[in-house]
């Protein structure tokens, strides 16, 4: 029942790609480790920044991270690689967004992408005093977007 | 006469969807000058990085800056406002590309977007060795890229 | 059995403290939202040098991040404020490593340090070609390493 | 007529050698591409740093970037190389002045000078709520100053 | 005579432990010359903030470094290396204090560390109004707190 | 006796105006302490770069920083100030050099510059596989020159 309600709610909000960022990046010798290879914690560094520009577009104000969650790396990058960054809204909470943000890498030679990195951040929206503020529902459109919607729920659950 | 081969030639090349590029950055303390305003040459740096990245995509292989033309800046940027980099070829010369950079402004508020600057940056394929080489033609598609490909041909007249 | 084993393995392994690592660092104007609210993109980047170090003592080379679980704020941080970061090995497994990263916060006032974040990194140790290899076990020194290296096998047991 | 009187208005000015810039450089591995090449868009956010401090210098004030044009790469540098950043004032319109500015590269060997870069800045003067405000002429000293304020006019009419 | 009092006062003052500073750094691309050699400027930096954090430790306030002394470097350090920074009080003046600050390197195949460099810096501690304010003394507890107290008094001497 | 015939030696060497390496930096938020200060380290880290550029320029190669003797701050800058680094060669003994790095501030208001800073580096000539290697003598010139000279032999001195 209730979760019927907030489907509905959600219709009513602001789309996914309304506020969908895409970051392209170039690994440089400083990101990398002395083999050359990118730096995890680089990474998020750059992913923290898309994600906290999606999330401030969907809440049309400042947003601060809350938590990261299981950040996975599934490929290395080096220096010179290409890095594309895409950062999308899977669910709005009271003050609080679920962004989950996908890296892929590619070479400057036209090999094909490779998945890089996938990750979760949660951001909770603020007002000018830092206190929390609620945010908008999102719309969801497609198939892809209540999957997402759905697993965000279960993600939290399991965290709490 | 030769403008008509030169399109047909094109046809058979990639689109400039392709290697089209888009790089969001955040604009930081250290990117501004003492009134907080974003300085110029900093949103340069940002926006060669974006059409290094369209370039080097398009020519799969090293490209390099040769020259930059007619950087115009349209508005003033200021701390923690999101720009958005958007990257695209106009225009395969023999070794050598035409990338025009459109960067926009807006700030965390949901306030419209605005123009920010508008420059041409011409890069040139190399090789291994650093030496000049040829690029792939582009696929025009469109009624813009078809307009882009005849401005950027008048530019480089202009500029020889 | 098995567990009873492993710990008699580790015991003739090297200490958690022989690799523990602190890292002091300065919250910067750049480090932070518009707000002045340090970024926690950039303290992941920070807490992965220090765990990399951590893991690097201990495994005498290279290691790369495979993984960082369940990162969680607790504080905020402003420009000026200083950071201790802790990094400790919790346990070792065939090539990789779970490094538990501690941070905190105070003012330059004189107040008391507060909780800033905790975080769990795997590193995997690799060699020269960048292939992965084994690592030594830990000694088991104390209750908390008996504890932290329980907890270890747990987390990754929910994560597999 | 009119030309004349600007001349004799000029003389009443600050000389250009008042605000000429130097900044010395080195090429460090971040500046450059993968193969080691000093990037196009890090040596404009140099020239323009150089150019922000020759137009402050003769403004006496904040000045921020409006345009910049032509910029053109002779040589390429690369990582260890030394620059030298040349920045001196062409011209002061009425709230904008041209600032031009030369960067040459050497290595450190003792082999001579390459001239590496020339391009053309406008920077226009504003006050303290950003309004732009006007600047004191320069002085005509040398046959180059006269030279550099000629040319600086036909650039200025050809961009109109 | 003198002496004598200003160690009994000093026993009523902050141990040095109660400051001790210690910062891990990795040396990157961008902190080394061509030779891929850590730059010694770049140490001093990190030095400076390892001292600042000591110095207003001990002062409860914001300090500025008001000089440094004799910074002797002993040994290199290459890209990769693992640098161990570590400053600690050794004497308080009224308003300002010495701050030794020593830096060892090694590399990550645990090999030895290695003493890297040695330097003596005085910070001066001010107020909100950036007035210079008084220091609490020091609690002389070890022998060798007592010989660098003494070491201290000697410096200063001899730089005045 | 000696001390005539370095002086007849020098005077067939290179000029200290020939490596003399002026540096121009303006004070962004990053280089400052919470109070917007200056920080002394990063200060010492430009005056470093300067001043290898100074050594390299003589030696016609690489050189190492081997020490740094008596910095001395004067004054205090902020954010947006004007930083004119100077380096200049004193005297070069067999394989090093003594670099003097002077450093001055103003405002972007027209006020006066002021001494911010002083500073002898000591840097060593190495060859391709980092040892050591002779250095030119420097022609004595002006009165400056040999005054400068004669108290880097005493600075040389006190300091062994």
């Amino acid at each position: 029942m209730k979760k019927k309600n907030t489907l509905i709610a959600a219709t009513k909000g602001k789309t996914t790609s309304f506020s969908e960022t895409i970051k392209t990046e170039v690994v440089c010798p400083n990101d990398t480790n002395p083999m050359g290879i990118l730096q995890g914690g680089r990474l998020v560094q750059w992913m923290d920044i898309a994600a906290a520009v999606c999330a401030q577009t969907h809440a049309d104000g400042i947003c601060v991270t809350a938590s990261i969650d299981t950040v996975r790396f599934f490929h290395s990058a080096k220096v010179g690689d290409i890095l594309t960054i895409k950062a999308k809204i899977t669910r709005a909470f009271n003050t609080s967004m679920e962004i989950m943000v996908e890296a892929s890498v590619r070479d400057v030679f036209g090999n094909k992408p490779q998945a890089l990195c996938l990750a979760y951040f949660t951001f909770v929206a603020i007002d000018s005093k830092a206190k929390k503020r609620s945010v908008p529902p999102i719309a969801l459109v497609s198939e892809e977007d209540k999957r997402n919607f759905e697993l965000a729920g279960l993600r939290k659950e399991k965290n709490i």
